[in-house]
């Protein structure tokens, strides 16, 4: 599906066009045209393929999708792919991609399987032609930029879902197995994240400091803030990733801490069992000669001693913190 | 055993052929041979070795097969070593190995160990001769890049082992021992794919990009797909040994979960014993002034004595969830 | 909100500084203005953006804080994050933040988020003209060395903390809980040490040796001092982490260890009940002929039995160490 | 004690040598002499060192034994530590070493510790002298080739043992303590040979590819088939490393596992006692109106009702598999 | 304080020397002055400084002491710092300081917190003038040489404890606890002397192979000689870490295996209570119609199935190894 197609010289827009008007202006030097396309059916891809010269690899890559995120150089065109990271309501990961092409004069981004789009990228360029006019590699930037700032909002949704489970670990008995499912469940998105970040960050290392490519030249500094961003962000889900491997050990700790302390309790009320059942067992032994047995006082006396004894016990028990 | 033996020019066969005509054609300049073994003898290799000049080392690899994946260059000769991965019925995987010989005029496959052939690769190039004609360099990629398209199904089913053994863990009780048997099986099979693929990775790496060899020269993106390809199937499998790390301590400590539950239902049992028993024991004492002993009731009510308390008992550990 | 700004030359201040007047002073050559601000409003930084020519990307990184520490040079300027590590009473670590721009002929140093500043920096470096006269690159390291020197105090009262936590391991029974929260807490302040520290090593490491920005180049061994500072703060930091993730292990073991001899106490008073008990049902029979119930010293004697064999069980509990 | 010591040219011995004769021979040029020492006095080394010109530090080496593998060169000379595997009949890893001293005419093998000697290897090379004939290069090559070969054989045993271990800790009950430490010695026998092989696969990655030693310019392929065997046998062990921690992890959790199972049986057995007990104390109970005890057929009841419950106890025991 | 102060020249010594005369031997071509402090003061440093021309900031670290180990150029100047490891009688590890400043003419040598000197080293030294001879630079090396024989030693005794404790792990039972403690104090031990040699690793590898400051030139041999033998020292530490890892594991796991133990043997206990209390219950019962009850034998029969099922049990138990 198209969603927008125009084209920009010196910064501003010239028109919003139609596809069969790309060759025209593709052609005229000092421009540059911006396709977006979302979903697309290969034969879309095939007609920009035609007009752009892109190469079949990347197209293949762009059709098939599900590709790591990289960048890689064809000639003069670069192909970069990258992840969208979204969280739904349930705080489940999703990914998209969004695949770019970016040549001297022209950018081709598709997105797939995501559902927020990049229309605010394209209107704040529009409305920064001072730096609009870096061209086609700019474009690059205002999308890699944007798709790297949500990363941040993920991350800080994960440390923050990982503080949550510390708490519940440290201050609330018996969640040990909701925390297990919660740490297990914050690991797996991790992976995600990282799945995104990391291979990202191996490929814009390239778009600065060393042989960077004609299209990206006079914007370095542009990606390299990129690169900065995205380094804090790996940095981010590696040590969450760290404290994560803790919490699981300590969290085991705190299930073995709770076992033993349920078998204390168990114990100590066995025990306040045991004790009456123990003196009623002697009383209820058939000698003969048993003075107690003839007392009056005998049953109510040995009431109160088994409720005595299990007041003691209680009490100890109480202050061992058994109970 | 020869499977197929054919010369190719400009991406078009000329003709099937026998090995004894192999000289001929492998000596007219813009032509090539393509030569597929299966569990050779040790004569068939060498028959060949002569046709082709193939070092002796490498003639002795192939022959004595159990090689980790490899590329090797011996003066403007590729030798290569693959691992083919099959999956059995049972889930079991097993390991072929394809050794390839690659010269300026000529390609060698020998597979061993493996089940499924190579025919439809040999298909596929035929009714390609645009890109079959960049010669016998393109025949070595696209034999690596089916091998490497047979990793993704392998990957993917263990992917997918893992997510089943995710969901028993959390969901399923009693299947602990279950689990981690799976668990251990799934880490033996991630091992033999990264064994596969690793050194695979490596190897390919010396393909495009700096020095490569004369043979691969043209072809330089195809190598950079599959490496790409090999790339994605590594990480894939680096994530489910990563999880797999986290499930197996998540599994411990749903383990140590479920055994302090049994321990509390035990124990609620035990209770729900030890108060009749206690009661039963107060009125088996033998004192002569037990006055509840004598009344009509009080058998009746000390039964009753005991259910209520039970029952009592049974809806507290009930709504602890002891029981 | 403007800390402090005055004028250098040749390692002697000249002035304390409004704002307005430090054009004048950046233009004279030999001369270098060093200017401090806490927590600015974006405003004031503006101002002095234009003064500096400070490069847009910096100062948007300034302006909005939450920085990785990192070193960038921006043609002849460095831009410089370091973080500052606080402890509070309570022990929690507080991270604030110093951005540092370094000129040939200015400084500009912008604290944020934190308590302690740094006027104790520039009072010794004005005690030592002769080395002030390295210029602005010798205030960056004098910034430099003051926030490391902060982190030794740090580092140290974590090895504290450690060695506390270690003590109570192994000879305070009862503290395991407390301990895992301890440990837990500890890691948490190492990975903030670390997230402060490595990136700066990595970004000293520009600063002598090889390629050295020219505000740096005769003052290489005062960075190398730096960073061998920092290296060291690292290393103990790595040994902690490596020590604790140990005393996470061993404070497993302890309180299975711990468990254990619950067990054999409850055991061990579970059987000092069940003798007695089952000496009193022996002789709770109904039979007709039991000789010993006739027995005038039947009851006296089946208590001593009781009493006596409590006592051996006790005894050999004891010295089993299960009591 | 000299085990051999010949003198070779073109590929053919010319004779066996007296240590006296080897002067004229190494001064010959295209000879070069091979000598092996087994466990040799430092005397016999003094004048080996005086005949060849080897370095003082390599000869103390070779003198002390104890030495990490590694080459080094010391002019044109080279210095080669090998560690040697043998198993005994117990399964016991012992390790000897041979040091071996090239220089352009001459081979010198000092082997200690080792019962098996390098016999095999000197005749081996006298079978093919085409070989041969690349002088002492090629002698350092065979001798290495022969001790990587006999590494496989052990690493092979040692998968084996794993598998073993492996198979009983899923299959056979109560193995646990004896698959603890086999799983320790496991890992000893893997740290062993770990360090036998990585540090030579780092030595012998100098003897091929790169600047390499002038005596091995001529068959740098033969060093690096040497090194693939190498970098197989160190995969192979990081392999069995890597399961084997898995294995420790697992057996861990097994433990966990019959622990529980051990408890539900328990469990189950003491309520099977609980049951009869309580019932008996029920109808043990002194009140007067307890019409069952009456009743002539109260007793075969009773012991009926105990009989019948402990029954259905047992049943739902079992089928929970709790027994 | 001053140790020893003396001047060599040509490999001999020429004269003790008080430091007022240092200047004239410093200034004569090939000649060199060994001067070596113990815990000196600042002043005695400040003095020699003057002499030797040392850098103020390696006389800063040489003065404050607590230097990780490093190795540094400063001009011609070589500044380096050895950790001392010393054991005292209870094992414990202790860690002293020597730096050392290296140039042209000098070594002065300052030691802290170390009760052993370094006296035989300069003995040695004078014993062999034809090394000596090699000036300042073999100094270095000897002092580095004595200093890191010493790391031997205590890696070795490292080694012993290891096995101590494995030995205690699989045949003591009971000393669980003292072998946690063992491994937690012997990982404390080895993270002290990877903080000794590792860094110590890094600095030496500037002294050979690649560019080498001048003083080091002509001994790079024994440079390498060094770092050989320090990286034998790492490698040692590194597989006793290693092993100690695991063996933190299999003593979790043997302290799980003994408390499954005990449960079984109090399981087993409870159990020989419970038949006869079992037995005596019912026998308590108070139906009118027990036939039993009326025999003669009844009392002595009932013993007698009690003491028989216990001792059927006890020889169960006892064969399926729970008591």
């Amino acid at each position: 599906m198209l969603i927008n197609c125009a084209a920009y010289e010196d910064g501003k827009k010239l028109a919003d066009l139609p596809i069969s008007s790309i060759r025209e202006y593709v052609s005229r030097p000092g421009c540059f045209v911006w396709v977006a396309l979302k979903d697309p059916e290969s034969s879309d891809l095939e007609a920009l393929q035609g007009e752009f010269h892109l190469h079949p690899l990347a197209v293949e890559d762009a059709t098939h999708g599900h590709q790591r995120p990289k960048l890689e150089e064809y000639g003069d065109m670069l192909f970069c792919v990258l992840h969208v990271l979204e969280m739904d309501e349930l705080g489940n990961l999703e990914v998209g991609e969004v695949d770019i092409f970016v040549g001297p004069n022209y950018v081709l981004s598709v997105r797939s399987k995501s559902r927020i789009g990049f229309l605010n990228v394209r209107e704040r360029c529009e409305q920064e032609p001072h730096l609009l006019k870096n061209g086609a590699g700019f474009v690059l930037y205002a999308l890699m930029d944007a798709v790297v700032d949500r990363y941040f909002a993920i991350v800080h949704r994960l440390e923050g879902e990982l503080e949550q489970i510390e708490d519940r670990i440290f201050t609330e008995r018996g969640t040990a197995r909701a925390n297990i499912e919660a740490l297990y469940a914050l690991k797996r998105k991790l992976v995600t994240v990282n799945h995104a970040a990391v291979p990202l960050l191996e490929a814009i290392a390239h778009l600065y400091g060393g042989r960077v490519p004609q299209v990206c030249m006079h914007i370095q500094e542009y990606f390299r803030d990129v690169y900065d961003h995205l380094e804090r962000i790996v940095k981010i889900t590696d040590s969450v990733r760290d404290m994560l491997t803790t919490a699981i050990q300590v969290n085991l700790a705190i299930i073995s801490l709770e076992d033993s302390a349920v078998s204390k309790r168990l114990a100590a009320y066995a025990a306040l069992f045991a004790v009456p059942t123990m003196i009623a067992g002697i009383y209820g032994m058939n000698f003969e000669h048993m003075p107690e047995l003839k007392s009056e006082f005998g049953y109510p006396l040995s009431l109160t001693a088994m409720v005595v004894l299990d007041i003691v016990l209680y009490w100890r028990f109480r202050r061992a913190r058994w109970l």
